[in-house]
């Protein structure tokens, strides 16, 4: 018998690639200066969450009501919260989304495993399309699910329909759909939407089963140009949307986020028991009571994210100008960049000689990109530019030396 | 292949018998007034957080350091906090713990599940001494253990050490201990603690596994009188402390505590690692990163327990005048009433008559016994007496009417 859980002990001694490189940051930074460091690397906004809202906390610590605001909600959030939340959702996308459907939690992270755990036996597969945040193979995996993975479109960073329909079978359980895609900025287009759905609706079909899928919807609100972002439960039946708002209103550390289990599907209510079942058995008591009620004052607003467009625009214009490859990124705050040559590892080592720090797209399940997080300061951007232009440069001649002297 | 997770469904369907109670309560109170219903049924702390605590809150919220404030910690906690937490309890307990001991949670049903996760494999055992907190059994069965059970020692509420010694065998991974103790507010006597720690050090030797000892307390600091509470951490190698600040301060929505894993055990690095794995798979990304800097600042006090010393004495006085057996509790808020006849359901459903909402014991492994947690007025106290009494006069009148004509 091992005297501990190996599988976690490997997952704690394993580090991201990206935890790797900001902790390489900080030392480089100690070494150099901040101000000489041009880190790419974390997904942590750099906009403030809104005056507003710090505000409303004070307001709410000082209020005198300290036993209520501190005390434990109902296991699926404070009643008033979750009626605030339907209704802004159904305000903005008419999804007829009640309360009831409504499970509060300690951000996007939570609302995957416990949807995960919800809907999965051991062994059930769920699916991931590359490019993918990392952790959706982490999170499944330790829920007892099987995770298998769809190659990248690598044209537009949509869906490759092909791959998908040769990996559903009788065991899918679930596909995690996150739109706009960390680590790309792509947004699924309305017709690829279709498509999809579509397919998930015939395989169900065919199968006799329940495809769910899973909305992780962190960057819903950044979105930087006049594009749609379809709301998936006016979609498909079958969904699950797993919400945060870590990135629009600046709160990552704050762990507050919510699931939408759709109505529409017909064992809505299976599925919400199993949610909140799932909640429960990890742990999740309640989301943090205070939070709820600031995010219940703060719907329907953001951080000032004007930031990350005019940084997405200066960067994009920039990098492309000087030779680099990428898909116009319409949402989230990353890009995800060609590396010449395809060896992505390479490239993101070579990237810290002009202290860039890029993460490499490997662990993101395609080989040959680098992601840039761009939620930096717009003055950082601009400083970082020259840097960006030498090492595309240098690298090209490298590659070119490299390949002549085979 | 079933469409949800069936185990997770069950627990999400299967409300607890506190909560239960708590909704009925909720009712009643509309029906003939909150002031009319002896609510003793939620550990849900009546104290108000410190006052300093929330001029904390709103500090730190208006200090214009938002990004930071709410920004991501490492996955482990904020460095600074953990140095605290590790400081103040070698101030308190001498236990030579350090900063890298401490993995900072969302409360203590989180330190459960993730140390829980961390050390068992699917099949290993966890063992729970009753009376115990029902979600033991939720969380470890969640994370795969199997959940076995002492049977209650009905004394003192100590350990049935013959009983223990019986269910220890090669595939026990862990014991639970909580003290003081939910429901029964017993204190694990400085023997007891010895002779536990005795028997779990010949059983690894025997078996040539690790016991390890999980001790919840959330209680710690809820001991009225001058009584020890050892702590574990100094008395067995094999120790994990679950921690939480939900009860000491007040906080329990906010969903605050920590692990600490104790630097004494041969393999500290593997088990911390499996922690922080188990962290992450669970979707524990971090405590929540603003009450983590509260709760530094809070450090060694507490919200006004006092309160709750009152009520104790009050309902321990006069409940054992009026002819209820009951072990004097030590710490915690809890008295655990003996039910006269043993039938704590049917006692439990006839108090509802005199308004009083008090919990059937048969959920914590014991049956014959109800729990009142005295987290509450003492002015509700006072006002409940009277109810108490004619309780016991009419139950004990019907149980002789009930047994003479059998």
């Amino acid at each position: 018998m091992p005297a501990v859980n190996e599988q976690m002990m490997g997952l704690g001694n394993v580090r991201s690639a990206i935890r790797d490189l900001f902790e390489y940051g900080l030392k480089r930074k100690a070494e150099i200066g901040a101000e000489n460091v041009f880190d790419y690397s974390l997904g942590n906004p750099s906009v403030p969450a809104p005056r507003e809202l710090d505000e409303k906390i004070a307001e709410l610590a000082l209020g005198g009501n300290s036993v209520a605001l501190h005390g434990y909600t109902s296991a699926a959030g404070a009643q008033d919260v979750r009626e605030a939340v339907a209704e802004d959702i159904n305000r903005r996308f008419g999804a007829g989304v009640k309360a009831s459907d409504i499970y509060m939690t300690c951000g996007a992270a939570a609302s995957l495993t416990i949807s995960l755990r919800a809907i999965t036996c051991p062994g059930d597969e769920i699916i991931g399309v590359a490019p993918f945040f990392p952790e959706y193979r982490v999170f499944a995996e330790t829920q007892g699910a099987v995770f298998r993975t769809v190659p990248a479109d690598e044209k537009e960073f949509q869906i490759d329909f092909d791959a998908l329909e040769a990996i559903l079978n009788p065991h899918t359980k679930g596909i995690i759909i996150n739109s706009p895609n960390n680590p790309s900025g792509a947004v699924l287009s309305r017709a690829n939407v279709d498509r999809l759905t579509g397919l998930l609706r015939k395989k169900e079909q065919e199968y006799g089963t329940q495809i769910f899928l899973i909305c992780d919807e962190p960057y819903r609100e950044l979105v930087y140009d006049d594009i749609e972002v379809p709301y998936m439960i006016n979609e498909y039946d079958d969904t699950l949307v797993c919400y945060s708002f870590s990135k629009s209103l600046s709160l990552p550390g704050e762990r507050i986020g919510y699931i939408v289990v759709s109505n529409r599907m017909k064992n809505a209510g299976d599925v919400f028991a199993a949610v909140a079942g799932a909640g429960r058995g990890l742990g999740y008591v309640c989301a943090p009571s205070m939070m709820q009620r600031v995010i219940r004052s703060m719907l329907g607003k953001t951080s000032d994210i004007g930031v990350y467009r005019l940084n997405r625009d200066l960067l994009y214009d920039a990098l492309t100008e000087y030779g680099y490859e990428c898909v116009h990124p319409d949402g989230a705050f990353y890009l995800f960049v060609k590396t010449p040559g395809g060896d992505a590892k390479a490239f993101c080592e070579k990237a810290k000689d002009y202290e860039l720090l890029l993460v490499p797209s490997d662990s993101f399940g395609v080989g040959g990109y680098a992601r840039l997080s761009y939620c930096v300061s717009t003055d950082m951007v601009k400083r970082s530019l020259p840097a960006f232009r030498r090492l595309i440069e240098d690298w090209k001649k490298e590659c070119v030396s490299r390949d002549g002297s085979q």
